[in-house]
């Protein structure tokens, strides 16, 4: 029962690396809105593999379809499916993971929980799973966009030790897809895609860290004291393949800040609006979006899979070497980029329809059409 | 309705700072366990005011009282109500923050929110409400060590850039408790006393990280793809008031690394149990249980209300200057600690239940009595 | 984790008969609400033993506290925890039951399940928890009304064979408690009394039937296809203690009636609003309010508990006679009603709020103040 | 988000009658359960349309694809995605009904809910969304059956006001399946389907009673308060398409009996279990199955699309005269027998994973493999 993710707003995940197919359904979605198989394709695309020379070259297209919910291009308020067949499988090169744990990867952790796995090419622990959270995502943005103008953008911020400067208050979708790192930066990217080369000559991995920034997002969203909006962006990050940590605003450089340094103080802007002065806070105060950008960082491990030998065992219990075959990321980042921003859009979406049912109530209900 | 965490074993909780008191529901916890009330004071105490010369000194005893759910020592496996009443209140304290806004603090953002607020000392926004969740979570530790010797072990890790030295393998409940600081490392402990002081006696405040271990955890625990372990402890945790960041295992830190050094290498240990040499996955793989210690850490920002002047606005848009009355700490990583270890016993204790009900179910029911 | 009703304005209830106290949390309250005590007062009075002649003779006040989120007078927005003390308590009524199973009550399936219960009066399963449901359902009563004028009245439709003449349409509470078995037809009540009194003579206990009707039902509430609105309705009140039937509309009967008689047309009235000339559905179609009168009806059982001597076997499985002791409600169709309808009101509101949330979101947000 | 059923085995399904198809994504299943595409299509096949000749003659295969969750014949523990094409469709039967609202069907109410529709066959109220709740239910069948024995058998009681007579204690599935009625009266069939075949050719429809036993269940499943057993079977089969009434036991007709009459006096069985010598309660006492047999009735309305002229409105709010055209069903009983059972089925599932969580937990957790 853990493939569902949302209150209101609510995607349920299906699929094997190496099944029929993977895909989404997204309940609760809001009747009316214009959607297309073009808007949910553009998303997966950022996602898919083999999009460039530093992605793993798993040909898929990860077309995916729209089953039910959408009717003459508009949502029903019914569910949403949407399904993207496999395509590019090869079972052939995982034989030896049948038996052979790959180290840090879930292949025995799945073994130990259900006595029992689909070890082609990662089976439900696949990063191919993601592939329902970005459609889902893809919808969330759209009502996002519509109804607040809500824009949020993900961009690689870090690989290992090299770091891009990138401003959150101004960074572009076109300039986030502007190169194949996915960060405007571009004097950081020609240095990255040098390294996640380098790294994949030598059949290792790296990993990094990918910023977001959320703007305009109304005030007020966020539900204490459990599902605080910062408690739910960790939630679904951290619930993403290969992450390892999670930040809001000054995060864990804010320690190092005495209160005096930390706090945001107010002040009224050109329009009477109360807004903070810095953003240590990251655009969450108590739990509750202040108005002001939400930006959030997400630590990606090295990629778990690689050709380098590793000692290991097998399900059987014996011990031996692994020099992993198949065809993987030598560096995850560029493609969590739309993950990341999935996941943050699907948090803020379930928020605002929870924030809108219970504060926008005590005033007459108003006929739908 | 933010305020339920859990699916199976699930805490509700309520309160305000300055209300008739606050507590929670337990639900869904087992029947006919030995449960007293001292067991939960011993974690409240813990956690309460006024403990030591480096907490606030509000005075509250933080008396517990079970309503409901045991009988004659034992849990009947109907709801658990506990409820602590609120003593020594000095609304008169807060009346300026009925219209003055703390920086960094909850206060704009509940009245964004909900248009209104209870004002007197933080409302549901003060520390005050976790008194629910340590106590739910006295129970979880005690049904977790029962069942599976689970031992979930807290201590503060950094206090601003001064770091303790603790070994997760072997740190006690008793090493922890040895000084108010709740750090092992006795002159890590002089060192951030002094510190605290310092920074007290300046009307100023420090934040930090706290570091938390769970041994002994059976293997397969987690629910991929939304609920793996790590995302449920994530969210968890970052629902605690002033927490700005999390990490598992090699966290931020694992990004500097390439997938060879990262990757935990698979060994079979004296029993042939499946070990990993290493434990950078922080005892969870695939958003699974590994049986390897499970540790995070967390960050917590520097208490927001403070002494020193600040600028700030008011709730009718005046802009002004506020230097905080009222009792606060200079640092909540102490008392943060059962509030960690609170948490972390109420996720493990949930997956611990759901793991049990989705994999060990195709075997015969048998009677309970 | 079976004691928390709804999904955004949610209810988790908590206590025993003989313990500490009963009580609810209200989670999801929209803010800014005014609640008094005697509002919540006003039901459960209308619940509470003793207060007739045909209830059971237990003399509880059932006062109630308001522990946290309302302050000068309004919801806060945060839970809102509602306490009843047990008073008049008689354990030693109960010892017999401590071994010996009431025939048709819940003591040998709560040992069945928990292995152990509290056996003093029922314990969870005595009618007393309904105290938080009652709570629980004039905050609900109260936003319903206040929204969208919507009225909520049940009444004693039968007791046994004998049956009432009340016109949904038009009752209302005055009429209800005009008698002490709630039903407006005076005649049927005298005789309903006169057959109660009888029955409680005898040592035995009889049934019957409660209708309620809801009027002013904004159209458009209800959640296909699990969650439709007559799906809620049923779940709810069959959670009630003693109910064995529900029926919305047309019920039962309605199925000797061919599709032609049964269905109910449309029309356009004076305000060229869309209208049915019958009301055979109940005021839902396909899961969904139309805008008529939702009508449903609820079956209880012959109190379980009687004076009169029954077959029975012991916990340690002896075949013996009981004849219990105790105080218990020959019929408890009077105090049912207000029960019945603080479900219908728990149901009612929770789907206002889910509905506003999906369906009335694609506009701009509104600040709260 | 009303399309999610179940706690912890748990079914979200999807899909329109004229979209590109239906299916449901099951949650929660117990890994290495063996499972096969024929063991679900043979519970589509009995509710499937054109079955026989008092069907809708629509032809469906209803053919299903198991999309994700099983490897070699076994579940996985990840989400079952199972999908069903629609082939037979034909919008243009429906366009009128773009326009004109058929009297007590979903059509208005969906306007009024959603302010859109998919008109062409009824969308998502097409009794076609039930193919996932039969899919899902086909898996809890099997789970039950493996588990603990169960069996769970509905068959057809009432049509109109003909009744058949059933031992619920001893019927089979062969028996019911061994006439189009699905009743194994076979006196009663022939009546039935004579009264169904007339009714047809009058352009009308008819209703009835279901009839389902669960026999062999543990004792203990139900969760008090809300979600007892009962209620969650009142639930679940009072979201299906039609149904307008449910009892458990002596429903309705129980509340003409005395309590001395009513309850279920217990005894000691030759191995000296706990048995109760009647069964008024319906298997469930407290909420809590009592290891006797559930039974449970359902009524359902006649078919509201019928042949015959009704009075109605349209859309843009004219009056109007419809004949419905479309292919319908005269009588809904005999294709319901395989939902209700699917209902039943995916209610006590849920329960016995449920149960098995919280009162089979402490003890120590034992390896999965």
């Amino acid at each position: 029962m853990g493939n569902t993710f949302g209150n209101l707003f609510r995607i349920t995940t299906f699929g094997e690396s190496h099944g029929g197919g993977v895909g989404a359904i997204v309940d609760g979605c809001p009747p009316q809105l214009d959607i297309s198989t073009e808007e949910i394709q553009f998303e997966l695309d950022r996602r898919r593999p083999g999009q460039s020379k530093i992605t793993t070259p798993r040909k898929e297209t990860d077309t995916c379809e729209i089953i039910s919910g959408v009717f003459e291009g508009k949502t029903l308020g019914t569910p949403i499916a949407i399904l993207v067949r496999n395509k590019d499988t090869r079972p052939q090169d995982y034989d030896e993971m049948a038996q052979t744990y790959r180290p840090s990867h879930a292949d025995a952790t799945y073994d130990a929980k259900y006595g029992f796995r689909n070890w082609q090419g990662g089976g439900r622990s696949s990063a191919r799973e993601t592939i329902g959270r970005v459609a889902g995502g893809a919808i969330a943005k759209k009502i996002l966009r519509q109804v607040a103008g809500v824009e949020i953008i993900g961009y690689v911020k870090r690989i290992q030790d090299l770091e891009g400067v990138v401003d959150p208050e101004t960074v572009t979708l076109e300039q986030v897809e502007s190169n194949i790192v996915r960060c405007p930066d571009a004097e950081f990217a020609r240095s990255a895609i040098e390294r996640i080369e380098h790294i994949r000559r030598q059949g290792d991995s790296v990993g990094g860290v990918v910023e977001c920034v959320a703007r305009n997002l109304p005030r007020g969203l966020g539900e204490p004291v459990f599902d605080k909006l910062e408690a739910d962006l960790a939630k679904g990050v951290m619930s993403l393949p290969a992450s390892k940590g999670f930040e809001i605003g000054s995060g864990f450089a804010g320690t190092l800040l005495t209160g005096s340094e930390h706090n945001d103080e107010f002040y009224l802007d050109a329009s009477r609006q109360i807004r903070t002065r810095t953003n240590r806070s990251g655009g969450i105060q108590g739990g509750i979006a202040n108005g002001e950008n939400i930006i959030i960082r997400v630590a990606f491990k090295p990629t778990a899979t690689i050709r380098k030998e590793q000692n290991t065992v097998t399900r059987d219990r014996q011990e031996t070497v692994l020099a992993a075959k198949g065809r993987h990321d030598p560096c995850v980042l560029p493609r969590a980029v739309p993950m990341v921003e999935a996941m943050v859009a699907l948090v803020l979406c379930d928020h605002l329809l929870r924030h809108r049912a219970q504060c926008n109530t005590l005033k007459p209900v108003e006929p739908i059409n």
